[in-house]
């Protein structure tokens, strides 16, 4: 229902599906650089090859105008974008998609909706633009319901009312990040949160998973970014107050952040936001040893200083994106303003780094290696699509830990991630690792990994190795999600690192916003009869 | 049970009690200032005046060493240091004392303690120090249960552990502010949460109530301070894990903060501690006019520059507090570093204050002015004292709201405030505001009100004060409160502001982890037969 077509099965648009040749020179370089070989090439999926289940619902005429059950429709809304759901997608495998696809145009249309989904007795899937890669918006949902229908909130992408006084704004939730930020410009304002998936995915969608921005410290998270929320559940509507701070009881807010669609549909927030930067700077710090570089890393947070951009990128990962020759670590500092030049705060950080041995250029222009990182940054989720056609697994885990643990965590997991690897496909993998935020007491350790597949295997040995690497996390204290959020996917680890009372109390929370249990079933708070859905 | 005594009726220990002509002088100094009448003097409660109803449970044997029922500590238990808390003290009204107060030294004894209260049918109300001004620790409780015993945390007091690499530590939540930091010196490590209350309020208070602190901007709340809390649950103990930060699902940690005892006992938390500051800068910036300090407070805020202290102070509080004559408006700025001097940010907020029309001696030492405040806000719980000895009524209420309402906000909640203030004394009263915290988005406003009073009327008069100003907060789009928490005094308007169905889901959630509702009965969640307990 957008003019510009996304593709059903895989990142961004129809007209940015790499061409074979593409596909296999990416493939081509990753197993240059990484040993890995390819299998043969599998084209990706066209709409005409899908088969899909009949809908087991209807349409009821007053929401004809809002409901698609069209098969390029409901095969769009089947996956987002993990591993496993690219290898189904590639095995023309959408057998769990939607019964139904509806594009709301307001909370009234969703309340309708609901109604509808209450008399069918369906599940509702809620769905910002698809990026999941935890299984959040797939309907895998057990046996307690006669359909599925996927609320699509893209239709609901306005920025409704901006406060330049309070530099607030009130934005739908359906607003991809290009949108939301096209509404700001003319008032000279940004939100400045920048997750990778920035292009295609929703505030509602980055609230409702705790989405992890571009700032690497301080504003880590979308969650302080909110002002107020406005939620539609089954059992009725809830706004919170726009309040710079409170202190009245746990915040509601902090209810629905992080709710992945469980507790309600969030159908606008009201937003911080800020003005844009005039002053940037950037700078490449290269380290010999990783150790040295987080001790850097923490120092600098532990003095207040607060980097816009402060990720750590080890040797080998700078390496396979092309931004170095793999022989030092970086680490990516930045600073912005609106209102000041930044350079002293760069010289104290710079001189931070060089106190734990890290070297880089005095001139503290903006650096082209930053820049190259980043445009290897967005790029990835799309050369991604290159290496699974050729047979390449990559995937991606993310997690987070205080800076005691560090050294022993990202050893364990590291060694832990490659013998899963190796036992899983025979062969050794390629497991790297950066911090893609910072605190003062911790940082966010994000492992991108790569093995060899053997055909028609490659879900059970995807299977194998995320299970020893979410095991290996919980073991050793970690988050199973620091920003990618639970899903289905790590629902097994995520009931383990939980409290089990607070998820009891999630629960009966639930049970009172959605009684019947009809949003996003399984995530968050497991199916009513205790069964896990977990790995694909 | 401690070896200093602190008073059974009022703030700090009894050998800091006002002497007649102290407390004197002290209203001697409102009424010349305020031209607010005293009464008669009344002199503060004995012990032996004190007559308290029978205690309607016995302590078992087993439990002997940990619980008291004398009188001292039944009656020390009754109040907090709220104004209706002080007239009826001094009215030596005490009859809503526990029946018994438990002196717990581990989370094993607070289990056994809540078993107690099981067998017994009797509330529990957990105790920090007593500091809540909102009716948070008293028994008033509604009719379903046998008895009530409070349950005092200062026994559990200790830093346990210090983790010097992320800079955290783990403490017991009945440690006073005094008693952590000490613990915390060893190690050049400090929490720096310094709300009024620091010396007689524990940590595990600041954490049920959202306590406001020190810093004036950026970590406002302890909130931000929490890397994770051990809680004992009726129904079981949780424990959340020690994490930087996290996107797994909303945050346990945050169902807890905030919780008022009414959902579990906090037993520790590991908390974000600071190295101690070696640069220390403050600054006070006269203003003419209250909004021009207003525009430049938020300026500065949106800059992205982090001021420890940025405080607003009015004429007439600053006159009041017998830090200036009254001419002008204060704006208190500090900035405090461990690792490099602070005199450019200095500069720079002292510009921002100058484009606004701010004045300021050019020498950004540390000044004279903001250390007299600073002696005043901590001297001002104790003078009240003599206040309300002297009939005159004291009392402060706070808020929050977004900067594009504030002027019209601020004359409104004055104005209401005043005229309640005439209707319900007959004589003007004197209403005076500061901004004790400062976001990008808005502030804090916080007011302090004087009040002549008629004898044996002052809890109606007080009533009828506090109903209307807190009609007027919740009517313009404030919150209950900032940093003083709901308690039982606040019930009625806390229920207007939050959303309703939100209420529901904490209400199902304390069901699933108190579920005879004994924690705090009437704190946060309404009492199960809906009767609301609001203003004493």
């Amino acid at each position: 229902m957008t003019e510009k077509k996304l593709k059903f099965w895989g990142w961004g648009y129809d007209d940015q599906t790499l061409t074979e040749v593409e596909a296999k020179g990416i493939a081509a370089h990753i197993s240059k650089s990484t040993g890995i070989d390819s299998n043969d090439y599998i084209a990706p999926p066209q709409i005409h090859e899908i088969c899909l289940p009949k809908a087991k619902i209807s349409i009821p005429n007053e929401l004809k105008n809002l409901v698609s059950q069209n098969d390029y429709d409901r095969a769009a809304h089947t996956y987002g974008k993990s591993y496993p759901d690219y290898i189904r997608a590639f095995n023309r495998n959408f057998e769990s998609c939607p019964d139904a696809v509806a594009f709301p145009t307001s909370a009234e249309d969703i309340i309708k909706i609901l109604e509808w989904s209450d008399k069918e007795n369906t599940a509702v899937i809620p769905y910002g633009c698809g990026s999941s890669v935890v299984g959040g918006v797939e309907p895998r949902i057990g046996n307690n319901f006669s359909g599925v229908i996927t609320i699509d909130m893209r239709r609901m992408n306005r920025v409704i009312e901006v406060d330049k006084i309070s530099k607030a704004a009130r934005i739908q939730a359906g607003a991809l990040g290009p949108q939301l930020e096209d509404g700001l410009r003319p008032s000279g304002l940004t939100l400045r949160h920048f997750p990778q998936s920035f292009e295609f995915s929703t505030l509602g969608g980055w609230i409702a998973t705790r989405s992890g921005g571009h700032f690497a410290t301080l504003y880590t998270h979308i969650d302080e970014l909110v002002e107020s929320l406005s939620t539609v559940t089954p059992a009725g509507t809830i706004v919170s107050r726009r309040l710079p701070g409170s202190g009245a009881g746990p915040s509601p807010d902090r209810l629905m952040i992080g709710s992945e669609g469980a507790l309600g549909l969030i159908t606008e927030a009201w937003v911080r936001v800020h003005e844009r930067p005039k002053y940037r700077q950037s700078s490449v710090i290269r380290f010999k040893e990783m150790q040295a570089a987080g001790d850097a890393l923490r120092t600098l947070l532990q003095t207040g200083i607060w980097p816009t951009n402060a990720r750590f990128v080890d040797s080998e990962e700078s390496r396979l994106s092309g931004v170095n020759d793999g022989s030092y670590h970086m680490v990516l500092l930045g600073f912005e303003s609106a209102s000041q030049p930044t350079d002293s705060l760069m010289k104290l950080a710079q001189e931070c780094m060089a106190d734990h041995g890290g070297q880089f250029n005095a001139a503290a222009e903006r650096d082209k290696t930053a820049d190259s990182w980043r445009e290897a940054f967005i790029k990835a989720p799309f050369r991604r699509e290159g290496l699974i056609a050729n047979g390449i697994m990559h995937d991606t885990f993310e997690t987070s830990i205080t800076w005691d643990r560090l050294a022993i965590f990202h050893k364990e997991i590291k060694l832990a991630t490659e013998n899963a690897i190796l036992k899983a496909t025979g062969k050794p993998g390629h497991v790297t690792c950066r911090f893609t935020h910072a605190y003062p007491d911790g940082t966010s350790p994000y492992f991108t990994f790569h093995a060899q597949t053997k055909p028609g295997h490659e879900l059970d040995q995807w299977r194998a190795i995320k299970t020893a690497a979410s095991d290996a996390l919980i073991k050793a204290g970690g988050t199973i999600t620091h920003h990618h959020a639970v899903g289905r996917d790590h629902m097994t680890w995520y009931e383990k690192q939980r409290p089990r009372l607070f998820g009891e109390a999630l629960a009966a929370a639930k049970t009172k916003l959605d009684p019947a249990g009809r949003l996003n079933p399984g995530v968050l708070v497991p199916l009513e009869n205790g069964r896990e859905i977990s790995l694909p």
